[in-house]
């Protein structure tokens, strides 16, 4: 009876969901998909999934009843309520033990909760960070499945099968943890995107505003950068984009309007880093830096009242790239170090045993972050499981301090000569900070104390000692 | 009949409700005040309150039925449920036209939800946020009332009375605007605190660690600091917090442990300036300073793998000096202009018709930002009341334009030297971000097209029109 029945189903046929149905399809997988505008279905079933073993389902009764026991179904659907309002169609066609995945970017906080609701009707719920774009889901993404642990053995296979696989082969796909532990991971991922995307504008606007140089040498740049420590998806997209060039035979990238958008997962990432207690400052600058680029008019109005320095660049070109270089490798290991604080914070507020050598695998492959230089978080946390900070590394280590000079330069120079890199900035003022074991933070507990008694703590006395101090006596 | 009855009911007599409630006192307003812990009540009466118009009430009933009518109640309680709980029991005692007034440190959420279920019921809710700390009760704090409207006339003589006085003697307490309006305001004034206190800390930090300079002389430097254009009650504290000694004549500050604390107003206000897309840099890295500095342990383990760059201090001390109040200077204009972009913000999108120069005013006073400054801001609304960033305000411009080189010089130097000043460098990045007429967010959106077909937007047509490139072809 099973036989002719379908592996798993999948809801929500935009790009992403109809890539995933193929990708399932490809490793021999049944797949019976449905859309709310049914006649996406049809399209689908003629066009792109013909040859697939992929069936149309009209209704939602009809895709559950085609589904083999425990059944497995996929929202691939814009995250926010809709997901609300299918889970609450399904609920009463579906039986204890069946799995439903929500494969969206939804926040975590929604998938704790719709965790918990279905845990209480017995069908197991799976939060599953996808990344990867059209590309990945098509021929293997980055998946971070997070839930009910009880579906994890229903579902492992498949989801590994269709995931991208790291280069020893590890599918980039483990189960992260429980409640919303996947969507978390995911959210994360998103945020240190952010921060990679905005490093890589900042070495731009360096090579750009201070060089001079050009979409044609930058794509060079950027093409050569990618053959070493660098190596990475978004560096290599960004040598491409360089290259890119109009029917006019103009740099496409230069006609691009310097807005950037956002659809808020960096954000979720930040808030979720202040409520943790958390210092993310290269995520935060990252979606500051998005929100500043949207004030276009405001800033053609400023840059009328404020000139900047006047400077011309002199000096050795090349050794300028190379340190720029260097402090967009810096800045990144720092922006690593962020996130991975946040996730064990994370972790260590909602009690999730993550596994951070995992989580660098599965960032490895597949996703928009992908690069080699996870591999080598990964060997970090390899030699250590619980490395409280990617900086404690022996790896990471050299590599900082065989940067920190150049990276110092950097910063100082882009200061004198007005070019804004907030990232660089809070990158290396972070590290400054985390290499004091002094802060002037005696000062503010001081001032704490003054106008509101807040007490304070004092260094030669017991940490639980707290002192209040009448300071106008 | 009502001549027996007292003028204005106050709840919660921890030091900032017993403060409030001498402070009405003084200026000849009858208080009945309630505590949860009856005990307080009656020690209160016995002591501080001894020859005040104060009247004790043993309960809610009580309280209530000694109040002229329409009755207004100040709650002085931790933010929080307890605010619901007691508006819970007040509600059946009250009637129609009676005012509740929220005088502590709630989240604006939580006003707009109490104002809105309490407008239902016909009772005048006012989210009053108040600063100055215990002396400031005591004495004339700033405060912020919002809320419901028709409230204003009843509690506008009392809130008036006892608030600080600018130098032209205006009250700073003005009406803010609906609903959760004044908390909002009093969030955005910590945040500022925030920001101010930090940007005291990267100077101290400087001055200490650069130039070795001690408590007594630092001490000086604020105070001389202080005859200037700083010139604040933060600034001023500071110099008595250096100058403070223990009884063994050693300076207190150096022995006071160097972990922040926080309330998480600030926090408040950055994620608030996250959700509605404005730039908050400054205070946002004055929040993560306080959360670095509390991984003390990390930061003691780490100075010994990165001892960062040898540097001695070489050249005008008196030069440095006062460079670093020009970037402490320059730093706190940019901390307000983001300030005021994130206030202006939250009035669009929430409906509130916001008068900054009201705000500017009501912090001129009494709160813990109080500065001569604060009367630079409100001149400039007054130059022009639709005002969109103070840096286009001409005194504003000047002043950055005097103070930029210094700026520039000290940033530059931090990061060569490894001092960490998180928050000059993030105004430093914002202000030559905000310059900027081209930032390279093209490149963002180019790349986020190639990998998630998100389109973008040209420079040379419509804004309205999106464009999709195939970058691979």
């Amino acid at each position: 009876m099973t036989n002719k029945k379908a592996d798993i189903g999948l809801i929500g046929l935009a790009v992403m969901g109809q890539n995933l149905a193929l990708n399932m399809g490809d490793h021999g997988y049944t797949v019976a998909v449905y859309n709310r505008t049914i006649k996406k279905v049809d399209l689908f079933l003629e066009g792109a999934a013909k040859g697939f073993k992929i069936v149309a389902a009209h209704d939602l009764e009809s895709l559950v009843s085609t589904l083999k026991t425990p059944r497995k179904i996929v929202l691939m659907i814009k995250a926010g309520s809709g997901i609300d309002q299918i889970i609450d169609h399904l609920i009463p066609l579906l039986e204890k033990g069946d799995i439903l995945i929500d494969g969206g970017n939804s926040h975590y906080i929604d998938t704790e909760r719709r965790f918990a609701t279905l845990e209480q009707k017995g069908i197991l719920f799976v939060g599953a960070g996808i990344s990867g774009g059209e590309e990945g889901a098509r021929h293997g993404p980055s998946i971070m499945p997070g839930g009910n642990h009880a579906a994890w053995p229903e579902v492992k296979p498949i989801l590994q099968a269709i995931a991208a696989k790291s280069e020893d082969g590890t599918p980039c796909c483990q189960w992260v943890g429980k409640g919303g532990a996947g969507h978390y991971v995911k959210m994360v991922h998103n945020g240190i995107e952010y921060g990679d995307m905005q490093i890589i504008c900042e070495s731009y606007q360096l090579l750009s505003v201070m060089l001079g140089l050009k979409p044609d040498r930058l794509s060079q740049i950027f093409a050569k950068w990618n053959q070493g420590e660098l190596n990475s998806y978004l560096i290599e997209i960004t040598s491409q984009i360089f290259a890119f060039k109009t029917r006019e035979n103009a740099s496409l990238v230069e006609k691009i309007l310097d807005v950037a958008e956002q659809k808020g997962t960096g954000m979720w990432t930040v808030i979720s880093a202040l409520e943790l207690g958390i210092p993310i400052t290269l995520i935060a600058e990252a979606v500051f830096a998005r929100y500043l680029s949207s004030l276009k008019e405001q800033r053609v109005t400023l840059s009328h009242h404020f000139k900047g320095p006047a400077y011309r660049f002199k000096g050795d070109q090349d050794q300028v790239i190379e340190e720029i270089r260097q402090t967009l490798y810096a800045s990144k290991i720092i922006s690593y170090v962020q996130g991975f604080m946040l996730i064990r914070a994370a972790g260590a507020a909602k009690g999730w045993r993550l596994d951070y050598g995992a989580i660098a695998l599965m960032w490895r492959g597949g996703c928009i972050i992908r690069s080699q230089f996870l591999n080598k978080i990964k060997e970090a946390f390899d030699r250590n499981q619980a490395l409280e900070n990617l900086m404690l590394d022996d790896f990471f280590k050299q590599e900082i301090l065989k940067m920190e000079k150049a990276w110092r330069r950097t910063v100082s120079y882009s200061a004198e000569f007005g070019i804004p890199v907030p990232c660089f900035n809070a990158a290396l003022a972070f590290f400054d900070g985390q290499r004091s074991p002094l802060l002037p933070a005696n000062l503010l507990q001081a001032q704490r104390d003054f106008f509101g008694a807040h007490k304070y703590r004092r260094c030669d006395r017991p940490k639980e000692e707290l002192f209040h101090t009448d300071w106008t006596k």
